[in-house]
């Protein structure tokens, strides 16, 4: 017998994922996995649970953080130490694609689910392992959240004013990227296994994944010896790249050449500001950038951030407003592109769509229901052949 | 004739890559597509190239930006407005599995290369297409940076302190997270075209994957109907969870639950905040938030983060530095983990490195030199049949 497919459309239809992750970074990579059309059925502990259950926000006493994560995915409930369900383990990872878990380094391993062990009982598996600092390396086995990474990952030293206390990134990109390198991970073994018929074990931690988004940060300092910091919302090198006071808040301009500048100089009535020695060129802007703000400013101040946009976007300068989460919801192009969602049986639960828009692949307004914790077991053990009634 | 496969080993080794992308969000998709064993053909407008060639830091001449962004390709220079140069890309189509370039949308279907027409010709080849805001929606045609989406996506009114003013993200996440999630449903597309045999476009907007990140904000907007606003360094709904003073500097404490917060306060040596009732269990203490943090900072300000940090670690605290960009460079696990590599020939620059792991798929410490414009010309016009002195 093999487990069904998922009903819903995607390029991996057909794939089966079970799931051991818990809070985030696995369940964020799980999610998007089952938005591409996997199946995804989470193995969680009994009684309590993913911890996500008991992290608010609550809406009719459902955890709308857990609800987010876990739209379309089903749960069964199980001991891995007691033998009875470390056999309908077994059966699941037989008929299954990708194992993943986000368990600390060498958990797993303990409860007999080595790489080794589950290499060789189930080769065509692919076992994906996500953990705050790696399967390796001096800080294998510490504990991590989100925070911690972001902390020791470089991000926050470049995030914030530049005289500000220490500032993190607004959402787990921690955690997130992670989630995104792992299906990264997931999908590329996913392909390789087509043909070569066998799985890999995939190793993602959280640390090595901020390293690998901080971008001209490693670069500047490699190049320069400079070691860099917070700019506000400034680019350290395009300039005017930056949020600007307006009559009633701050819009955000992206003027990165020469053309553009004169654009939004012109756009703004202040065309003498181009023929300005101390702007004639983006290092020249870049050297005088506090005075060319507030020149910038002097100007934009007369005026809210709703006349302004119309104007720079017909003059085709880059800019944009700074949306609040109630702007991004009910935002027009975002509805457009279908990126809030609902959820089935969720009463009028909404969350974010998924941004990989494929051709020929519906995109459905609606995802599917979240599952009660153990809510998926008599089917998945009818699927499996075991009688869900004695075991 | 087909083109030769990559030298690096991985689990997308055999891919080719036709990469039209420029600066940062396909650049990055490429790179990781690279780095998972793809080879990448990077096709430029003549003479100028990609426009990163023209940003700073600079090493030896060169753009530390592009080199950062693009080790491991190889570049043609190709004018897809003369026919010469149209025949050459389309040898290379006719020889690729995937098609990216990151234009404003129509841009490549006004030079004749639409979806349609492409999947004609070539019905086994996967094109992507990342631009700011996707293929379709009222705001499809404008121009984007990684700014603007930041700005419009939600991130920057969850970053920051209360009542600083607008904080972008200290990296380009939207740029980032555009590139990981096309590398996503290019790597899903690839599998699913190994039993479907037909070729997918995919169509990933910046601001989409920015709503994307969004994480438990939409939660607790959609729940709530309370617009999340910057919280500095802590956590919304965790306390303690928070950036820290001590005497020389700030350290992350995450202590997420009661049994943590109970080895937290034991470990510096106030277990009365235990029994406190303002600090009695979760909810309590992020009702307490700023009077918690007094506690904590009263005492930890009494001695340096190096002193604390190995007392927490024993004590099973998840907790960490802040580290600067020289910090992250010269750390022993970032190291151990292989995360900052070398480039070939480029004389002591490093970059870094991929965060996906995999079995038996080695992790080289050194990645492929970056390529000059157009260096790959003779080798590639040879590959294709093509005699490189006469075209």
């Amino acid at each position: 017998m093999t487990l069904a497919p998922s009903t819903v459309e995607g390029p991996l239809n057909g794939t089966i994922i079970i799931d051991l992750t818990r809070v985030l970074a696995g369940p964020y990579c799980t999610m998007v996995l089952s938005d591409l059309g996997a199946r995804v059925i989470k193995v969680e502990v009994p009684e309590r649970g993913d911890d996500a259950r008991q992290i608010g926000p609550w809406m009719d006493d459902q955890s709308a953080y857990f609800m987010s994560l876990n739209r379309g995915k089903e749960s069964i409930a199980l001991d891995l130490k007691s033998p009875a369900d470390r056999d309908i383990f077994d059966r699941l990872l037989q008929n299954a694609d990708v194992l993943i878990e986000n368990y600390r380094a060498g958990t797993l391993e303990r409860l007999g689910y080595s790489w080794k062990a589950l290499h060789e009982s189930h080769p065509r598996l692919i076992y994906a392992a996500v953990s705050g600092f790696g399967q390796t390396g001096p800080y294998a086995s510490r504990p991590a959240y989100d925070m911690v990474v972001q902390g020791m990952g470089g991000i926050v030293s470049l995030t914030g004013q530049p005289d500000s206390p220490p500032t993190r990134v607004g959402s787990s990109v921690g955690d997130i990227t992670a989630g995104l390198f792992a299906t990264i991970g997931i999908c590329a073994a996913l392909k390789e296994r087509e043909h070569s018929g066998v799985g890999r074990m995939i190793d993602v931690g959280m640390l090595d994944c901020q390293v690998a988004i901080l971008e001209n940060a490693i670069a500047r300092y490699i190049a320069t010896g400079d070691v860099p910091g917070p700019l506000g919302a400034r680019h350290p090198t395009i300039t005017p790249f930056d949020a600007f006071a307006t009559a009633d808040g701050h819009m955000i301009i992206a003027a990165g050449n020469d053309s553009l500048f004169k654009r939004l100089c012109d756009a703004i009535g202040r065309p003498e500001l181009v023929d300005d020695e101390r702007f004639l060129s983006n290092p020249n802007r870049t050297a005088h950038v506090d005075e060319l703000k507030r020149e910038i400013e002097s100007t934009l101040g007369t005026r809210v951030t709703n006349d302004w946009l119309p104007k720079l976007e017909e003059a085709g300068v880059p800019c944009g407003p700074i949306n609040n989460v109630q702007d991004v919801v009910e935002d027009p192009h975002v509805r457009a592109r279908n990126m809030i969602v609902d959820v089935a049986g969720a009463n009028g639960f909404s969350v974010a769509g998924n941004p990989i828009k494929y051709s020929d692949i519906s995109d459905p307004p609606e995802r599917g229901a979240v599952p009660a914790l153990d809510s998926g077991r008599v089917d998945i053990l009818k699927e499996l052949g075991v009688d869900p009634y004695t075991s």
